[in-house]
């Protein structure tokens, strides 16, 4: 059992991901959620650079953390000048962590053609920043920037940088394979020559541009690296860095490494699902262990495996990462995958039972108008509800109207609507308006609706997602609407399809409707059901 | 200089990702693409498995290929019966391709359990389909399933299983690591001791459920390998295929490997954009050398590195992979970013003007808003126009009214809007349905300023996102809605943000005519300008 330390940097090289821009409270909540998982360092800005960072730190204080200690990243003194006169420097000391992580050169050509200074200066640029950080009392990680592309150009310089930062007093010292273009078996044969040369925990910190940011991590570790950093999901400039939700289960579940505590392995599904959504990012359905994908089977053989024995076709159990195993459906997997879903509703259901072939029948055709049920597990519920009779409808649509004006009265665009919908024999009809036609209907059928099924007013939609499926025909083309409710408790999908995104979005609305009320009547009276 | 034999499985493996599901014109689309990029041999599907399959093997015979071999993938024969009354086998040879690729079982557990046979009957229906397709002039893969687990579980029954497919006349061994759980240490040994057993090509295929995909098939590669299967673009069941877009140029850039045409190399960008346009998946921004984000560049310091010294912050040139460097916005990026981009348009802006101000302050107050221009390079430009007095508007918005009904004398609802603009001192009012009310404005606009511009009846948009900003929200949360749209030449991309669905609309659509109308006249008057 060897343990090995973890730094999350999804806050400061996770930022320089396209699309990602944190603010300071999504800051604070990947920090609880960082140390919630348990790794041992997070690096959380770079004061100097970034002024909203400071800001940051002035607040995180306020947080208890009961895992990680926080660190601020900055650089080396600037040349020709004192440490403790360099504002970077003086910023970082002013965040207030218990760990810097400094950031120098390592590659000669880095030294005289883009920080523009002598290699010796360059020395005494690290050595002069990690002293000082260290008499203020500092743990110290020194990131060798550049270090595999300085250690194949100028081996004897790389190295002497790495002594030099030991000699000065580093506590850690982590070699950055920052433009992503090493391959694994020249990161094992490096790390091992480093390991042998210092007396000094190494890290690796590696990106992902040739695909190899996970398996250089892995292979620097097996040469003696004990420190790993990364992104819990992989954000970070270009193609981004080493993926921590990929990196810790294969060290932790498949070698004998500790990276966090092991009770909290089962929780990161879930924690690399709420750093993305605070990121307002979908996790990447592919990634391992965590993705919405990773156990999801779909050819018929596959699931017939998993079935008989979920080990031959699963390298590790879902569960033990907090995901699930899935089964698609499509017209090869057939069947026996569809059965399986059904079964979740009617238990009973066998295999030659004729409803069974009435929703295969009721899928294909609905596939065919460009409906997907793979994430859309409420509506596909209700399908096959109505197959099995196990369904009435909790409302009807009389008639329903919109209108959209520019200009208008309000500033923008003013959309209302009109709707009439009957309970029964009670007729319901009310006005709304919104932002959108879509809102306008979405508000007046609440509306309307409330007044007959009080517990509707729990709900509210998560997300909303159109996907033009001809994308040819342009904004006549048919779209699939996604929408995603909770009631606080639960999270549903639902889905529709039309040329008319309202009409798309109507029947998915309906859906999410009657999926919380068919789930509330199942909750309430299951007892007597 | 090394030959690796490619082969790409999007069309069989990658079939079996979730949300990809091909047609038949899809699947000879990318069998045309994946030529034109020239790897050895093409797995197209499973005829026996998947009547669809036949049908395209019918089809695809009227193509003509350059580089590929046509290659159908089955099973060996059922347990107790001959080989050539498998049903399976019979419907392998009526696709009438030039290679087969058969899969057995290698694993004594799942032989036993799985498959429910003896390991000696495995053997022989190892045999007896093998020698029985060499006897029908056929080029033979095998494909050993689970191989490294088997290997592992039992590494004497692994290897006589590939002996015995060598025996048979087998051209090639492929080591399927079907669980896409082993590590690229393991892969190295276990290849290499393959490699000294056996006396034909060993080919490998992996998955990346631990992130290792690209990383097992190179070491493999390194250990004596020369067969590689993947998919262009990662798809595949669970987290994917060997990514082929990742480890083509990694050993062909980076080693010294050949594993397509070397001129074909710098098409790989835009032919794993069309393979993934075909499957109607966006390709992934982060994806290594051919994604968006694969050379885009955020932080200050970066940036000022790759200006240096390109090589010096990019471990490949961009255009070796057709890709292009990109400069982010952000305010960790600050001025030197956005000058890179205002100076594409008015190449002599310094540092120091003050329409550089005033860009960055609309750009903060746009993105405050919800506005990201990461996507949308046509808005920005502009903006950009409008800050320089390089732009004047094409046309005035008078007014505009669209109304939604339903039950209407159509099916479903009926969507209509009326519009009202001016260009210069006309006035032109018109009036269209459409599909939903984004579509009745756009046609009712198109209409409208088709009088004035004809040009305009060459654009149509191929893409039309919505993002919800605020989830919380709803449907009544601020909306982005980013379109892409073509003119069969060029393609441009735009951004509106309202909490109104149709007033984000039309804000990108507007900017998407003007940008067209901008691009039309500097493209016709450039000599002028």
């Amino acid at each position: 059992m060897k343990t090995i330390a973890v730094l999350d940097s999804t806050l400061r090289d996770g930022g320089q991901a396209e699309g990602i821009s944190f603010s300071v409270s999504d800051k604070l909540k990947i920090v609880s959620t960082l140390d919630e998982l348990g790794v041992g360092y997070i690096e959380a800005g770079n004061p100097g650079s970034n002024p909203k960072d400071l800001e940051f730190f002035r607040e995180v204080k306020k947080l208890t953390l009961k895992n990680s200690k926080l660190t601020a990243f900055g650089s080396t003194r600037r040349r020709d000048i004192k440490v403790e006169e360099d504002a970077n420097i003086k910023s970082l000391l002013e965040a207030d962590t218990p760990v810097v992580a400094i950031f120098g050169k390592t590659w000669d050509f880095h030294v005289t053609e883009i920080i523009k200074t002598t290699l010796e200066e360059n020395l005494q640029m690290i050595y002069d920043t990690i002293s000082y950080l260290k008499k203020q009392g500092k743990e110290v990680i020194f990131d060798a920037e550049h270090f595999f592309d300085g250690y194949k150009h100028n081996k004897a310089y790389a190295i002497e940088a790495l002594l030099k930062a030991e000699a000065a007093g580093a506590d850690c010292l982590a070699l950055c394979e920052t433009n992503g273009g090493a391959f694994p078996d020249e990161v094992y044969e490096i790390v091992k020559d480093v390991v042998s040369k210092v007396n000094i925990p190494i890290g690796i910190h590696t990106h992902d541009d040739t695909g190899l940011g996970v398996a250089n991590s892995m292979m620097a570790v097996f040469a003696g690296a004990t420190h790993v950093q990364g992104t819990l999901v992989g954000f970070g400039e270009r193609c981004g860095n080493a993926n921590l939700s990929t990196v810790i289960p294969n060290l932790q579940l498949k070698r004998d490494y500790v990276c966090i505590p092991n009770k909290n392995i089962k929780k990161l599904t879930s924690l690399a699902i709420r750093v993305s959504e605070i990121a307002n990012v979908t996790l990447k359905e592919q990634m391992p262990y965590v993705g919405k994908s990773a156990f999801a089977h779909k050819a018929g053989m596959h699931i017939d495996g998993v079935t008989k024995a979920s080990h031959s076709f699963e390298h590790v159990s879902p569960a033990s990462v907090g995901n699930e195993r899935r089964f698609l459906m499509s017209e090869v997997a057939g069947r026996s995958t569809i059965l399986e879903k059904i079964r979740r509703i009617a238990p009973d259901t066998s295999k030659d039972d004729p409803v069974t072939s009435v929703i295969i029948n009721r899928i294909k055709e609905l596939e065919h108008k460009g409906y997907q049920f793979e994430g859309a597990d409420g509506t596909f519920e209700l399908l096959v509800r109505k197959a099995l009779g196990k369904y009435k409808p909790f409302f009807d649509l009389e008639e329903f109207k919109i209108i959209g004006e520019e200009p208008s009265k309000t500033q923008g665009i003013s959309s209302s609507a009109i709707i009439k919908v009957r309970v029964e024999d009670k007729v319901e009809m009310t006005a709304a308006e919104g932002e959108g036609p879509v809102n306008a209907l979405d508000s007046a059928l609440r509306k309307a609706l409330e007044v007959f099924y009080p517990e509707l007013k729990s709900v509210h939609l998560t997300d909303y997602k159109v996907r033009v499926l001809d994308t040819k025909l342009a904004t006549a083309a048919k779209v699939r609407v996604l929408l995603e409710s909770t009631d606080g408790e639960d999270y549903w999908s639902t889905v529709g399809v039309s040329t008319d995104i309202i009409e798309a979005s109507w029947i998915a609305l309906v859906d999410s409707i009657e999926y919380k009320l068919i789930k509330d009547i199942e909750k309430k009276f299951k007892a007597y059901l």
